[in-house]
């Protein structure tokens, strides 16, 4: 039976690209480096923040060994591995673990979605964890595939024992409550949006792979600090003030506008690839604005 | 400005006809007597649970006044109102809050939901909010109407002083935080449904509105009083174990479940009206099944 | 076995209101006095045009009433009665065919939509047919109702004697053939939309019922009267044209948009009941371009 | 301005793979010199049913050119091309070009759903159909990328005088003829599905690149001609007697049974590629039936 702690707080990283849209290993290094000031749990590569998608086996590869050589000591790295067909995404697996990536976060192939049934999608995460070297864990983003798995789902695939958790990013607190009550003790669910971090810790997160992580840290583990020190009424506070930031840089603009809030605060956001496209100045002028006015410190955040 | 304490929990109870779909209002009375019992806040007549949209304008009147002459002192009664056009809305609140009720709560109208945009839907609450002799609830139940409000447009609907809360059905805890960081003091979000209930007090919910409160109600008010007095722990543990129950009554066999449910636990739940059926034999000893095994100990809950 | 022949165009006339939002009937007989003098079929009172879920039971039996004095010999009556009840929906049917509708057009109960599956469905116009002194039309509209009917669920309906028909107003023409590869022979389709009327036709549907048949008649017999003469090509050509002016009125600005050009027309439109408004000026402005540039010759067509 | 002829009926090619999923290029090859004994206009591979995208860039090239190699001089050859970024879709298409190809059919990006607004999608195409040695197509598939192209969409792709045309694959046949009424003359619409053929050439399209014609393509070269020749009420029969099968080779079961039918009657139809599982023996059954049953006489087509 595999075993990780997850519990705490982790920033699914943009991968970093220059204005021809290449890959700058250099600077997910720069970023890790400096992120890691906070005591944050780890770092997620190749998420959908990540582009995965856009990336070529290659750059993925090249991603994770450059975060990897980042990582201080103590930290996890969780490496973004889905891939549209079984066997491509055990071959990425089996070489980030090479890369020694400690754990595999796996999104579901979702293109011929009239077929991902139950025992399709239970096979294919079952098939992925006996070829992993490394624990899995299954990434639910309904907003990005279409697909939203349900709790049953879940739970059959937590039968594995390589698969030791579930980040979801649908936002439905209830469906986390129910897969924790269902799955064999050390299962563990990770909120996959700030928006929703003090309720899905309410109901046993064991933590978040936030976006807003990477611009807002202290925030973020503010939260779960709060929340662990049985400060209900001061987790409140926080999560209701991170919550219009949070959508700016996820489901409202998202990854062109991570990237324009860390360029911000002096961490490395960069150019995105097409057929996404930077912000454009309204657009970025409201970021601006959102960022300065939220009572979130975020100028002094990032040291 | 309008102000009304909704602390607590409330069931929506389903409104009770005989083997010929007529209504026997006198059932309507005895469950609320038998559900007297517990410390709930008060009752909804008239919501989704209670077939409203399938009863004529006299039959709600009557529902209502039904409700009312069985409620103990110091429990509030809220009744539904919210029909497809503005006036109707009106006229039946007025008739409600005539008979006793101590708010409405009003679902918008969605027949014509490309036309119910922000302008249509924050007019119509603002004009039955202008009419109503009694407190307006705004109800947002995306499972039944196909439309779910925004943040923004609750936002824009509080800033009437006789709106005072939200049930919010659609179970997105985010934006239960987002439109309690935006909105007066005083305005009080109610869950919608049992499935989420801890995370949406973790969030500063008032309460709920809870099906399963029909049928477990000294279980609800244990989540309720156990994150009350800060054991966020028993509270998880409560959480988890009616979520399956809950979610039989509600999205996944919807009201003819929970009147199985009421009559199988001594309440009347009884007959509902076409187009709804009856629960096959095989759903029924499933819901059966649920219900005795679960260990909500439900067969002791109704005294 | 019920018949009627449904071959041929239909105007779904809305309902005429004066400022205050009350029903005008007169101004129903002078709009069908009015479009007489075209070539159509007959008329559908109380369709989804005809604002039906916010009228009252008297409203509808009066504006029912008022068409019937109005329409010509030899032209056809479609009385929409689909309630959100099965008992309530039958005794409307009663009440319109004793006014004179030739037939009744019967919308899906939409509210308890995750109970709405096959035998629920089946079973409501099984019932509703069975009360019914007047032939039936299925009525699909899942832009409205959010519940899109199968084939398999139509070609059930289509079994009882006294289901004559269907609007399906989807747009899936996919559909449409293959329920009517699937059904007795006379069974009779009408498209719902004057967007795939020649699609709709190609595959065996027997007419429509159309709004834009409210402010272009002309135009849409052009359509029809080419089609059955064999001139696919100047069929294609108008059905081409009035595409935009069609969506207009129907899906991107609906009622509202309907009753404002008609007015223009020198028809009767009038107001439109709250939660509806009005058009603002800018997108008045923009429909009443877009009637003037599209070749139509919107301005001649009523006489 | 880029032109190519694309009338006539095309069938999308599945990707033929051994038991171990590895692709047997000598099975396309089989499978377009069994076909090409029909009228069609050519072939698509790499297309939806080819399962591209759970091909390597290297497997995809190797299609293509076995693809090519079998072509029968007269034939056309399209490709699928469309990739998550910009980037990765002109480098296939350069590929494909270099082996032969004669256009491209590009699928538009899915995955950042939330950012592919109308700037970002348009300017994909356009920097596409810029770097592309040969015509490009769009590919309109909303079942399997969640994102329905607006008209206003197409019609701006349009502007480019390297994009041809659109294989439209959603069935709304009304947004075909709005399409063809607001683009260059030349500018040429494919059905993507035999569902929906007849009424799709009914507003204008060219023909149709359908998975159906993989099984039965003198069926659906019957369809065509009888259109052609100006036999509506041939042409609408052998319509509807199309839709059962289509249906069970597409939306309901998609691939699976696509690749089973075609094993049935003598073509390679082979494995599929997990997270796809090959259709269980009920299924098989059914499908079976289906074939057997439907007066297509598909056991003769094949010669």
């Amino acid at each position: 039976m595999a075993t990780l702690s997850l519990k705490g707080i982790f920033p699914p990283l943009p991968t970093s690209f220059d204005r021809d849209e290449n890959l700058v290993a250099d600077r997910i290094r720069f970023n890790i480096e400096k992120l890691s000031a906070y005591n944050l749990a780890g770092f997620l590569i190749l998420g959908s923040n990540g582009e995965q998608v856009m990336l070529s086996t290659t750059e993925r590869i090249e991603a994770v060994a450059a975060a990897r050589e980042a990582l201080p000591e103590g930290r996890l790295l969780l490496a973004g591995t889905g891939c549209p067909s079984t066997r491509e995404t055990i071959s990425l697996t089996r070489a980030v673990a090479g890369e020694g990536a400690h754990a595999v976060l796996v999104i579901n192939p979702s293109y011929y979605r009239g077929n991902m049934n139950h025992d399709e999608l239970v096979r294919h995460y079952h098939d992925v964890a006996d070829a992993s070297p490394v624990p899995v864990l299954v990434y639910n983003m309904p907003a990005n595939t279409g697909i939203d798995m349900t709790a049953r789902m879940i739970i059959a695939m937590a039968e594995h024992p390589n698969i030791i958790g579930l980040k979801e990013s649908g936002g439905n607190v209830a469906k986390m409550g129910e897969i924790l009550g269902n799955v064999r003790p050390g299962f563990q669910v990770l909120a996959g949006g700030a928006g929703f971090l003090l309720p899905a810790l309410s109901v046993g997160a064991a933590g978040g792979i936030l976006a807003a992580a990477n611009i807002a840290p202290g925030h973020c583990l503010d939260i779960f600090n709060a929340f662990a020190a049985g400060d209900i009424a001061r987790a409140r506070e926080l999560q209701q003030r991170i919550i219009p930031l949070n959508a700016a840089v996820t489901a409202r603009w998202g990854a062109p506008a991570l990237k324009a809030a860390m360029d911000e605060l002096g961490l490395y956001g960069g150019h995105v690839r097409r057929p996404l496209l930077p912000l454009d100045d309204k657009t970025t002028k409201e970021l601006l604005d959102l960022m300065r006015s939220d009572g979130l410190d975020l100028y002094r955040q990032i040291k």
